[in-house]
């Protein structure tokens, strides 16, 4: 009798793992739907390209739970009714994962789509009405990436809370990236607590704590779930986000029993935490080469996912490889960060655009954890984040990516490139040459400037500081940075001083000058004006 | 007495790594030019930056040659004819390189400028008249990137040999760049010997063996010759290419005595053979930091290079790290590579664009040396250059590349993105399931068509292979790959087969098919038609 392989749901790198496995032997598969499943696409043209080729699809059966210890799974008959089971000798959960529900009154009163992946954001079509988006993360980015290339619907975020850790990007580049889509003419409405969906002859409403938001359609990218109920109850090891927890040969807890997707977490070479299957769907079928190798009986290694994504809003691209500072202080690291902005070519190239680069690293070790960026040149920026990628599962220090080569010429590269320069300054950092203070806190500070506490001091050339020194003749100093030195005495000794030019090189230099001549309380805006200008700062 | 460092040349990162050494220290710095300096632009305004900042440029000397056992250099006064001794504490090499004379009669007749560098290259102006390049290797890239930048010039190339193991592509892929050139009007005349420029009232000529060229100005982009007379004099160790050894620390065989940018050869973690200074321009600003630390005293490591360089030509932009594999043979390994064809991001993408790599690994240990490629979209080849070159220091193999996470989403790459696939394609070729050629090996056996020894093979689907089949009745025959299991009995058992599709994919899986039935003597055409018609092969 052949080898019978059962796969609970459809995600594709388990098919296409079971395809490879089954493509050279005696075994037959068999597909079966969970019976709890919120996703409409999930039996969709995707699956159109596995048919005929010795996968079956039962199309009224579902699975209602496994029997772990007789290998078989109870399935009932949808149209009939009837229960009954069919045996394994291998089982794959493919689960995939979704948004969960909504779970507010009147969410039944339209529909909502659930957008999880790149695909599901690019089924979305266009129309010219208003989509109000709710949801955090990933998911939120891929819908708004899709309805922003249309360019046709009116968008407005309903902005939640992402699970702690699974931000893609830091607050701060995720500040500059708000700014930019509401530039763009897209409404965000940040923590906002969703109250209900209403209906009636006006039209369809989302309600929040704070705003009624008239809406034609609304779309649910809250972050994914796993969807792993019937794993659950099967007894399998589940991880904290709900996620069946595999090792590098994508093997469960229980013999003979696999998982892959975004129904799993996988283990993670950089953090204790397992990374979410949702967070790498890029490795898909790496997964299906691991999986087939793995059903066949050998240890292959599932190679630590590095996480890599690049996502276009509008003009600008984010992107991002590894963790943010906030996923790794949450895995235990004394992770810091520094940030530069720094053109990603020779500045005198025509087409040379500013590329902001965060680079995660732990302060005691020096390795480099993750590395996320926003630039207007979306496959420049790509090529940052995917050099980095390429170190990650080589536990890469930051003097290793202070040393990279970034393929040279004026057209593509600056000779200190943009990632050097991030390294050297997370350097200077550990060295305590260096601090530094995000837009936020800059705004902070600037917002109690009445209180007298710190000296807020311009260091490039008076034609860039006169404007902000005549709207602020209280509160904005300039001395160039080339005059510092003989200035001092200008200089309050009782403040602290909080240093801004362009980018952040200079007012880096001035924070050595001022530190050599015996200040000590001295801070300076990483990315300078540049960094305050994407976050929207209004000075 | 002030500790004083003496350099001889000019070269940016020995004057920026003594300008970081002597900041905070007793000492002063003399740049001498060296008596022989072929470099017109020696002396240009590049230097003006360092005016002024603690180091010393006596105009009117020049360097002779070095006593390093008394620390002095002889110099000439080039007003009064005197000569004279300095003394140094340390002496730095830094004379740079430069294309060597031409050579021929004739030479004296009109002002050939010499191209070494980007900046060489950037300070040429556009003329509307006929350039005539003669040159070979990197030097000749850039010149002809920055006159086809300036679009025009009338350009015509002389190419001549480049040294072996210093061509920046392979033969394949510089046939492609070649080919580019010529489909915008840049005449090549290739394996000419030079040998003899001439001018009469009807202008400037270049006389080559096998043609006469008008020309209105003359380029030399040559392979760059260290300028290492005085080191060598003075009994440093040189390597073959005259070029002056350094240690990891930038120190050379006598103590107390430096070298670094072009004029010195670097150790290589990759090969036996140190690097050229010229090809590792890049990474002058990390020499800086790591002379100045030598100077001081310590045993800083300049990492190993990865020579990553991205040079636009045209629409078309060629990029390197590591070795090419004509190099890697050089080195001694049994360096292979393999070459494939695919579309630079998702296929769906209005801007996607068809990307060339080659990737250079030995074959017994399945280490990977080196990653070559050309692509019209520049910035998203430079990231895939940069991703390798970023594992290059790192000993990585197949398996690494295979498993890189390039940034995903379809705007940007492919879900298996085309450097996975040339690792795949590379582990295809050592597991014997791949044995492909290049288009040039192509045409060799496409221009024997006639004797009857090779079945061309196209297995595409009919309306891509017709117009080939109604041009080649004869030989050019078609199945396509879907229909090839059970069309065996029209393939000839006796003859060599040669597959060929779009860009090699189909071919690969006609060729597994072809094996599993039982033919033994069958290769397919890396990159395809694709490669065929960037290469020129007309058919």
């Amino acid at each position: 009798m052949p080898e019978r392989i059962i796969i609970i749901g459809a995600d594709a790198p388990a098919l296409n793992g079971v395809l490879k496995y089954i493509d050279s032997r005696p075994a037959e598969a068999v597909v079966l739907y969970p019976e709890e499943n919120p996703l409409p696409e999930f039996s969709c043209s995707a699956l159109e390209q596995y048919l005929g080729r010795g996968i079956d699809f039962p199309e009224r059966l579902r699975a209602l739970s496994a029997d772990t210890k007789n290998r078989r799974v109870l399935v009932r008959d949808i149209v009939s009714g009837s229960e009954s089971t069919l045996e394994y000798d291998k089982l794959v959960f493919a689960t995939a994962a979704a948004p969960s529900d909504l779970d507010v009154p009147g969410e039944h009163l339209t529909d909502i789509s659930r957008i999880a992946t790149d695909e599901d954001a690019r089924r979305l079509r266009p129309t010219d009405g208003k989509t109000v988006v709710i949801g955090s993360g990933h998911n939120r980015l891929l819908t708004v990436s899709a309805l922003m290339q249309h360019g046709r619907d009116q968008i407005e975020i309903i902005s939640g809370p992402c699970p702690q850790g699974f931000d893609p990007l830091s607050g701060s580049l995720m500040d500059m990236v708000a700014h930019h889509m509401t530039e763009k003419g897209v409404a965000i409405h940040a923590g906002h607590e969703l109250q209900r969906i209403e209906r009636d002859k006006d039209g369809l409403r989302v309600v929040t704590d704070r705003a009624t938001i008239n809406a034609d359609r609304i779309i649910n990218a809250q972050f994914s779930r796993p969807l792993s109920a019937i794993a659950a109850d099967a007894g399998l090891e589940i991880a904290q986000t709900g996620a069946v927890i595999v090792n590098e040969s994508l093997r469960t807890s229980i013999s003979d029993i696999f998982a892959c997707g975004s129904c799993a977490a996988f283990k993670n070479v950089n953090c204790k935490t397992p990374i979410p299957g949702t967070a790498i769907r890029s490795t898909e079928l790496r997964q299906a080469t691991v999986l087939a190798a793995s059903l066949a009986g050998a240890e292959p290694v599932f190679a630590a996912p590095a996480c890599a994504y690049s996502v276009k809003l509008g003009d600008l691209t984010a992107a991002g490889a590894g963790l943010t500072v906030d996923a790794a202080r949450r895995c235990g690291f004394t992770a810091m960060s520094s940030t530069v902005i720094q053109f990603d070519r020779a500045h005198f190239m025509p087409d040379a655009a500013l590329m902001t680069l965060e680079l995660v690293f732990d302060g005691p070790t020096r390795r480099v954890l993750g590395i996320q960026g926003i630039s207007t040149m979306g496959d420049a920026l790509s090529g940052r984040i995917s050099a980095v990628s390429a170190m990650l599962t080589k536990k890469p220090y930051i003097e290793d990516v202070a040393n990279l080569e970034v393929a040279y010429s004026p057209p593509f590269a600056s000779a200190m490139d943009v990632l050097n320069t991030a390294a050297n300054v997370a350097d200077n950092m550990l060295a305590g040459i260096n601090s530094g203070i995000d837009a936020r806190e800059f705004r902070r500070l600037w917002d109690e400037r009445e209180n007298g506490d710190h000296f807020f001091l311009d260091c490039r050339e008076l034609g860039n500081a006169q404007p902000f020194m005549e709207r602020h003749p209280l509160h904005w100093n300039h001395i160039p940075q080339g005059e510092l030195a003989r200035r001092l005495d200008e200089v309050p000794e009782d403040s602290k001083i909080v240093l801004v030019c362009n980018t952040g090189t200079r007012s880096y230099e001035a924070q050595v000058t001022l530190r050599h001549a015996g200040f000590e309380d001295v801070i300076n805006v990483d990315g300078g004006m540049s960094a305050l200008r994407q976050s929207g700062v209004k000075l």
